[in-house]
């Protein structure tokens, strides 16, 4: 039989908690049989959703507070002992389950993570990683980070970003050697800040990574990059007009189609099936949840809003991780490779 | 009869130099009475363009060098003394011409701008400014500022940017009170790192500005602001991601409906007027060239695969900049609130 793996899910956090992550992790046991899953969150109101549903393979673990999508994270961490996503962050740390799902408040949850669950000896800041498609070729999914942790960034905690975002590659996308290319203004060498100039050496002289140049992020959804760095400043920016610029030209092409002449909606009535295809391509939820990269566990983030089928795909996307050996395989190379990390944080 | 101003034109920058240049400024001397256009370049190859027509307010100034688009800017604008961009960038700071057009190489015409026109006093970094469209709202048109010149800032940096963004928003684009944003990876009033939660306060505490805060990314083409503030590492990053994302959209689509079932073909036909007047919402160059703000004199760039009816919009887009008095009235605001710009030249 598979090795089981014990997931803790903050079933509370999110627009549609408790029902849809409820639902969700459901869903999840019922496709995934060597996943335990650790339900933590109001008793009472879980107990209801799951019904008459058998509990094989689910424990519920009653919590008495909620952190608020709104909250100022840092805070809410350190005062809401008793939240769903604090003690189901303290069962990874205490060894009684192997990883994290939340659809809470990402600060949080980076809090969380980062604070409780703990860094990866050597790895000087996690960051949040995503995976994004290409419209070109969507099966050349690429592995975006970090998109928003570290608003100010080190050379070195960039070239650290590289590696991290290459394990993902590797583990979790299975590509034998990913592309990893430094988003930056410019694709010349001495393009960018000081600190992008100086990532830039460090990642060339990284002899483990496939590192290929800078990346503009013009050319994110193109397909060019396995995995693309980038300073949570500038990463969250481009992480978010890619999003933005999708979404305002879905809801204006809609629009236009909608409103559009007798011709134009009949048209638009043939489309639909195609449009629908190519929205899917594009709809970033697919490729599932924002990842704290760089801590001792999984801890993955969906978004807010996510429905149950999104919550399932997430935990399928933990248990990847975990059966890819992901971050023992991390702690074991920043381990093994201290005196390259020291000769570069030395550098800095 | 109007106030007369003549433009000095690089004839020989651009892929299509110089011939889309030259039909466009004979398009434009046509439209514009009150313009005067002297184009700089290969006076043989200039004169065989312009043939039989009429050389009314059209005057050619032979240039023997060429700024190509891969060179290095600085060393290419110092070496190349009778490149066409360095010769018309003369004649503007030599009073022969008032303003200066270019679609050749941004960073030769940024460095051109910068040192041979020269920064306005209390200005410390001009930067590039473009106008984006809106797609909820086509005719709230933004002012977006810094997009590429200044990988690095200072928090005065992100106040004079606005100062500057906010006078082309109601100067060039006539709006009575512009409401300016900071673009930063979050809406609240601590978001980002130490350089942009100085600029929020600077930007607050700025009394003559409309300043409503952060804006993300996300929020960009949703008309929620008049004029956005970023430094020109994360500008230009959100910039090319819109750019990117709008660009890979459009091919994808097309190629769905093209390759698509006969059934999505002919739906595809019909809606095909709708989607091209979508498209041209999003073309960001109906909204004219980018603008190296803050130098002593109106210099444009319009992007360098401009054929001639864009290289007449701009042109249009530099008469208006020219008689609204844009770069008087900074000058002038910059001179009178020098102990403003003092204090927050002392607090950085």
């Amino acid at each position: 039989m598979d090795k089981t793996y014990t997931i803790a899910i903050d079933a509370m956090g999110g627009d549609n908690a408790p029902e849809e992550i409820v639902k969700g992790a459901l869903l999840a046991r019922d496709k995934y049989k060597n996943l335990h899953l650790n339900l933590y969150g109001d008793k009472g109101k879980i107990l209801e959703l799951i019904g008459e549903t058998k509990q094989d393979r689910i424990k519920i673990i009653n919590t008495t507070e909620m952190i608020e999508m709104g909250e100022e994270p840092v805070k809410a961490v350190r005062k809401k002992k008793d939240s769903s996503m604090v003690v189901a962050t303290n069962a990874v740390k205490g060894g009684s389950a192997d990883a994290l799902f939340s659809a809470g408040n990402t600060g949080a949850l980076l809090a969380s993570g980062i604070f409780i669950v703990g860094r990866i000896s050597g790895i000087e800041r996690p960051g949040l990683l995503t995976v994004l498609p290409s419209v070109d070729d969507p099966k050349r999914q690429w592995v975006f980070m970090d998109v928003g942790a570290n608003a100010e960034v080190k050379p070195s905690y960039l070239y650290q970003f590289a590696v991290l975002g290459n394990f993902y590659a590797t583990h979790v996308l299975k590509k034998p050697n990913p592309e990893v290319k430094l988003l930056n203004n410019g694709t010349e060498e001495d393009k960018g800040d000081k600190i992008h100039i100086q990532a830039y050496q460090l990642l060339k002289n990284g002899k483990q990574l496939n590192f290929t140049g800078n990346i503009e992020s013009r050319e994110l959804l193109n397909g060019h990059a396995d995995v693309v760095v980038a300073d949570g400043f500038s990463g969250n920016a481009a992480l978010k007009a890619i999003e933005g610029t999708a979404l305002t030209m879905f809801a204006g092409l809609r629009k236009i189609l909608v409103n559009g002449s007798l011709k134009t909606k009949i048209g638009a009535a043939l489309v639909k099936p195609a449009l629908k295809e190519f929205s899917s391509v594009l709809d970033y939820n697919n490729a599932g949840g924002a990842v704290i990269a760089g801590v001792k566990a999984p801890v993955v983030k969906t978004h807010g809003s996510a429905k149950a089928k999104t919550v399932s795909n997430t935990i399928g996307q933990i248990k990847i991780m975990l059966e890819s050996n992901l971050v023992p395989d991390i702690t074991k190379y920043v381990d093994e490779n201290k005196d390259q990390f020291k000769i570069i944080l030395e550098e800095k």
